[in-house]
This record gives C-alpha cells, sequence and structure tokens, in this order.
C-alpha cells in the first residue's frame, strides 16, 4: 500500500462525502467567513511563508520566483478582497440552461449542478491555493489542492485558515483539502482515481500540464501554454499594429497571452519592421528574425526553426515576414497553442478569413493579445485558460466549473 | 515504425486537413449526397456485410450478436434516412452562445466551431458509421473511424460509398476515414494522438470504454454504462410505479437507460411487490431480492453483492426493501452509475430531495429511465450517452459535437 503520510483515497472519500451536502449550504456566507480567516490568521501564514521563502533563497532560486512566492500583508489582503468579489458573484448553480414540455408531457429541464470532487495542482504562487478552493466551493464543488513542494508551508496554513473558516460557517471542513506531501506518487494516484475526481486542472508551465495530460485516467482541461502570434495585414494602420504588438510583447511577458512571435506582410514590412522593431527593442525586447526581416532591421538576430515554436515567456519575440495572409495562417496553423491570435488589418476581408480559419481559444480583430483573461472578459473570475476544446475554451470563470443534469418530472409516463 | 497496413499519423493529418475547410462547404448537401449513395451501393454494401455475418457465423455467435452485425435493403434505407433527417437539423455551427461589449470598446463574442478531428471507437454495428460520419460532418469535423474487427467489410463498404458522395459534393473526401485494420496497436496509438485528434468518443460495452479512458491521452467522452435504479417511495402511485419498472426493465432490457435494480420503500414493499414481481417474471424476468423481497416473494433468488453492481443487460432484476428515502439514495450513490435514476412518489418532498441528491445525468420522477436518448430528449440525433462530467452530460447531440471559440473585435485597443 501506499507508505507515505497521506492517505489520498481517504482523502478523496472524505472530500466526496463533503461535496454532496455544499450545494445547500451557505456558500457566500462561508467565503465572506474565510476571507476574515486569512487576514486573522494573518501572522501564522507569513511565518509560514517565511520559512519557504528561506529554504527557496537558501536553493538559489532566482530573485522572479522567490517573489511569486512570498506573501506580504498587502498581498493576503488582495487574496481576502478577491474571496469577498467571488462570494459576491452570480451563484452558478441551479441555472436552467435548456428545458421543455415533450409531446408525451414529460418536462425536461437541464441545469447547472457542482462536478463534485475538483482536483488542482499547480505550481509555486500560494495564491492560487487560495483561488482555486474560492471558486471550487463557489461552484458547489469540493476542492483537493495539490501545490508546489516550495511553498509546501505556506499552503499548509492557508488551508488550515480555510478549513477552520469553513467549519465555523457549518460547511464541511473537508470541502478543502491539501495533498500535504511531496511525494510525486501521489500526483499518479490522484489521476487515476476515476470515479472518486469529477476533474483536474492542472495549472503551471508546459512540463507540468504535459505530465498530468500524459498520466490522467480523470477528465482534464489543459491549461495555459501560449505561443500567440500578432500579424499585421497590408493595409494595416500601422500605428495600431504598433501599439498593439508593443503592449502584447513588452506589458507582461512572462504571461501566457503576451504575443511570441510577429508577422508582417511583405507589403508593409519596410515601413513597419524599421519602426517598431526599434521600439521594441527600446523596451529591451531581444529579437529574432527571418533573413527578410534582417535585411530590413539588421540587428535582429537569426531566427531558427526553435523560434517559431517557443513560447519564451520573456522579453524575446520572433519576427517573420511573409507573403500574404495564406502564409500567416499556415505559420499559425504549424507553430501556434490554440491560445490567442490577431491580426492587424483594415479589410473586413482579411479580418473575417482570419477570424474564421485560425483554430484558437480567442481570435483577436485589432486588439492586444494581452486581453484573454477572465476578468477583462468580464467572468468576474478566472481558474485558468483553457487551451484544449473540450468543455471549456479560453478564460474559464465559475460557469465552467459546474456541469449540468437533466431532471424530467411525468405523470408515470413510460416509454413505447 | 509502425509495421501495418496502417499509417496512422497520415491518416490524422489528412482528416485535420480535410477538417480545416468542412465549416464551410455545404454539409447538408453532401449529406444528400451520402444518403444517396448509400442506396446508390446498396448491392456492394450488402455483399460486404454477407462476408461479415458469414465469419461471425463461423466463429458460432449468438444470434443476438449476428443480428446487430446484419444490414438488410430496410436497415440500410433506414440509415439514409437518418441521414437525410440530419441533413434537415438547424446547423450546430456558427451559434453566439455568448457576446458583449466591454466597457473598452471591444466586442466580444463566443461562438460555436467544430473540433476539428473526431474519433469514434465502437463494436459491431455498422450502422454505428454511418451516424458518427453523418453527425461529424454536419457539425463541421473530420471523422476518423474505428468498428470493430467483425464488421470491418462491411465499413469498409459503407466508408468508401460516404467518401464517395463526398467527393461528388466538393466536399474533402477524407473528412471521413476508416482505420482499415484489426490492430490493437492503432487504437493505443490514437488515443495518444494528442493534438492530432480533438476528441475521442468510445461506443460500446463495459470493457471497450474502459480500455479508451485507460489509454487515452487525448480528450474522450466516456458513454454509456447504466446500472440505473428505479426508487419506489412510500406513499407511491403503486399503478404507476407498476407501469414503470415493467418498462424499464422489460420494453428493451439490453440498453443502458434500462433499469436494473428496483429499490422499494418498505411501507409499500408488501402491497407492491407481491404484484409487481410476478408481472415481472410473467415477462420473463429472473429475479434477484434481498432477504426481506423474499420474505414477501419467494420465488426471487438470494441477491449478493454482485448483483447490485451488474449492468445484466437481461432479463434480469435486482430487487431491495430499503428504510427510507435516505437508504435508497446511499444505494443509488454507492452502486449507480451515474446515467438515468427514477423515483416514483406523490410526494414533493421526495421528489425534490431526489432530484437534487441523486448524482446522475438524468434524474426522474414518476417517468421510466428509458427516456433517456437523444431522440426522446427531443435533440434530433443522438452520438451517444455520456456518463460523465466534463463538456457533455446525458444524451449528446449536434451541440455536444462543437466547441466554441471567442472573437474580439477592437479598433487598436491595448491592455493597460
Amino acid at each position: 500500500m501506499n507508505d507515505t503520510l497521506v492517505d489520498l483515497a481517504a482523502l478523496l472519500t472524505k472530500a466526496r462525502q463533503a461535496s454532496r451536502s455544499l450545494a445547500d449550504t451557505d456558500r457566500n456566507g462561508a467565503l465572506r467567513a474565510l476571507a476574515e480567516q486569512l487576514g486573522a490568521e494573518q501572522e501564522a501564514i507569513l511565518a509560514a511563508n517565511t520559512e519557504d521563502v528561506a529554504a527557496e533563497r537558501a536553493r538559489g532560486s532566482t530573485a522572479a520566483l522567490l517573489d511569486r512566492l512570498s506573501l506580504s500583508p498587502a498581498r493576503l489582503a488582495a487574496m481576502a478582497e478577491g474571496v469577498r468579489q467571488v462570494a459576491a458573484l452570480p451563484d452558478p448553480l441551479g441555472r436552467v440552461l435548456d428545458g421543455k414540455t415533450l409531446q408525451n408531457g414529460l418536462r425536461v429541464r437541464k441545469v447547472t449542478v457542482p462536478f463534485g470532487v475538483i482536483g488542482m495542482i499547480y505550481e509555486s504562487r500560494p495564491n492560487v491555493t487560495v483561488d482555486a478552493a474560492t471558486l471550487a466551493i463557489k461552484a458547489g464543488n469540493a476542492a483537493v489542492l495539490r501545490g508546489s513542494a516550495s511553498a509546501l508551508a505556506s499552503n499548509r496554513a492557508l488551508v488550515a485558515a480555510m478549513r477552520r473558516a469553513l467549519a465555523k460557517a457549518g460547511l464541511p471542513m473537508d470541502a478543502v483539502q491539501l495533498i500535504d506531501s511531496a511525494d510525486r506518487e501521489l500526483v499518479t494516484e490522484l489521476l487515476a482515481a476515476r470515479g472518486r475526481v469529477d476533474l483536474v486542472i492542472p495549472r503551471g508551465g508546459h512540463a507540468l500540464i504535459s505530465q498530468v495530460v500524459e498520466h490522467a485516467k480523470v477528465p482534464v482541461i489543459e491549461t495555459g501554454v501560449g505561443n500567440c502570434h500578432v500579424y499585421v495585414d497590408a493595409g494595416a494602420d500601422l500605428a495600431k499594429a504598433k501599439a498593439i504588438i508593443l503592449n502584447a510583447k513588452v506589458q507582461r511577458p512572462g504571461v501566457c497571452n503576451a504575443a511570441e512571435t510577429l508577422l508582417v506582410h511583405r507589403a508593409v514590412a519596410q515601413a513597419f519592421l524599421s519602426e517598431a522593431l526599434a521600439a521594441l527593442a527600446g523596451h529591451g525586447v531581444m529579437l529574432f528574425g527571418c533573413p527578410r526581416t534582417r535585411a530590413i532591421y539588421p540587428a535582429a538576430q537569426p531566427a531558427t526553426e526553435d523560434d517559431w515554436a517557443t513560447e519564451y515567456l520573456d522579453l524575446k519575440l520572433a519576427v517573420r515576414v511573409v507573403d500574404d495572409l495564406e502564409a500567416a495562417l499556415e505559420h499559425i496553423c504549424r507553430y501556434g497553442t490554440q491560445h490567442s491570435e490577431a491580426i492587424v488589418t483594415e479589410s473586413l476581408t482579411s479580418a473575417r478569413r482570419f477570424q474564421d480559419e485560425v483554430d484558437a481559444a480567442a481570435v483577436y480583430v485589432n486588439a492586444s493579445t494581452r486581453f484573454t483573461d477572465g476578468f477583462e472578459f468580464g467572468l468576474g473570475a478566472e481558474i485558468g485558460i483553457s487551451t484544449q476544446k473540450l468543455h471549456a475554451r479560453g478564460p474559464m470563470g465559475l460557469a465552467e466549473l459546474v456541469t449540468s443534469k437533466y431532471l424530467i418530472e411525468g405523470e408515470g409516463q413510460v416509454r413505447l
């Protein structure tokens, strides 16, 4: 049997049990209590976080990673405020998605209900622990959380506070549970727990997500990897194009909806690239260009096949001059990750063809790819950005954390 | 490399290529041509089917299996008629699911689009070959079909006819392809083809579905296994209850929405069981009862733990007397497969509690479980019945064979 300290089977049984009553509880009241509790236990949480950060620093991690791991009173307060905002959102449960009365008199309704037990597997940032638990509970689901080993003490303190808040509010505390171990076998076990976990959502880098998808026998929603493109069409408004590529690359380069490759129609390449690439370089962006790009802007380094396929998540940008829209579409089809893609154009024909033919979660005309985000799209929350096509595509909010069932009422009808 | 005759990677590349243009073609016209072609090629199709049936008979298969495998002019005509009906259904593509204008002026629409490439893995019945291809094409998807080895000649003839019809109608013929081999490795390869197959739907028995879910690294929708219950509450209208359990068990015992266990509140057990079980026995149903059931109806055989967990798909029924609604809910939670569950009651409280607490795709009050069906629910089609919670739950029609994407239009907006 499992010789770790965590008995995952028992944990999942408790999660299932807790999930059965959640829909009928005062979930919003519990979330407000949870926000309160994060404040009340601030000292313990920050002390635990200090441990994690010290250990990570001793391991020689980068300043960026240390920053992602660190909590502060201000960050905790922002997390609590986020919880209160979720409490104020409309209830995703009990919505009637469809309904009719059949000819035989049966009344059929399709209504939203919780999934049941949702597993979250994620990396470093401890705020995901609170986000994920909050959204799961709001949607009537029990959350089974598996954060990174580097944040274990922080996550332990956060989960302990959340469970105490649930208990105070009269909800089953097992609705939020942490897999309190760095043992990787437990992830494999979680991913194989068919019938005991209704959905697993991985959040993190390419390696984490691939590992989850490769091993999962339970339903999974893939999130996050974004090799996003901005294509500047012939006849584009070059001022708009420059503003859009600067925003898409520079405003926050480390996130999945940042642009990684700029494609430019050869008709505007000369006029656009000389100015735009200089501006990008002025913002510290390292440029990797195709031969035609380098003929116009020699300071760019030569782009390799790898550059087209890479999600830099950094101040780096690949640049390619293409013959036409068709070539841009082919490039995106070949290298894109179906996340967010943008065209800058004044042509209705080009805009329509780009939106029709690009197979991605979000397809933009004359706007930055950076808008692909649950809050920007007005979902009020975001549990991740789905880059697959089953159940959810693009930013996922509360509406994606529920499933449905058919309720049918009759007066003794039988099938003929 | 793969030493079979089927080059699955090449097949999937052709499917992807074909899928890219399907949405914009005359899919309904092509489906009408396809229906026509099944008639035109009737002779070749029936000859191929005769081969399959002869081989299966030589293998000593049951009459039921031979019947499922057999085609006839009448069955082919019914298949063609089914295709024409699908052609007449509303287009599932291009529906705007959600839309708004954000404060920054961005216009956001969430519209339905094809998945792309859908794999179907199924057993014996050759009509699934035509059904699956038809629904996939209607929804703008390419279909990659893997039927059973026993129907290979029939499927080959059907797919050849369908491909000729597509070509005639100006659609890419590679939108329908058969994995023309009995090699099981190809199924494993298909299930591992991440990024090349957007969705796999298995249709068949428990073993097939389990095998698919265990091996799949691509998105899968589980279908079909139904250990369905009818619960007769205290104070139920016993005439309704008798009609419902008879229908749910006897009308078509070999399908997933047939009832497998009857649960009866002890307050009505004596009055109900003596009459209802005699009626069921009169229809040839073999009964397996708990001790309290057998005290009332001694002709029932003793039920074992296995009986509660078994999907008989046969004229067999497990029967249990329970103390109350709570005990019925516990039994269903423990043994049910989240397919279809029914309560017979006159109590609004019981009805509501049953519908709230039973976690299943379809939850009935005073009606037979047999209604869980895409056609009965008015979907106009059915590709299977999902017993999982991701993307689709319950009967799946055309609306479940599409995904969505966000289309966003701006005038140069960037994120602040």
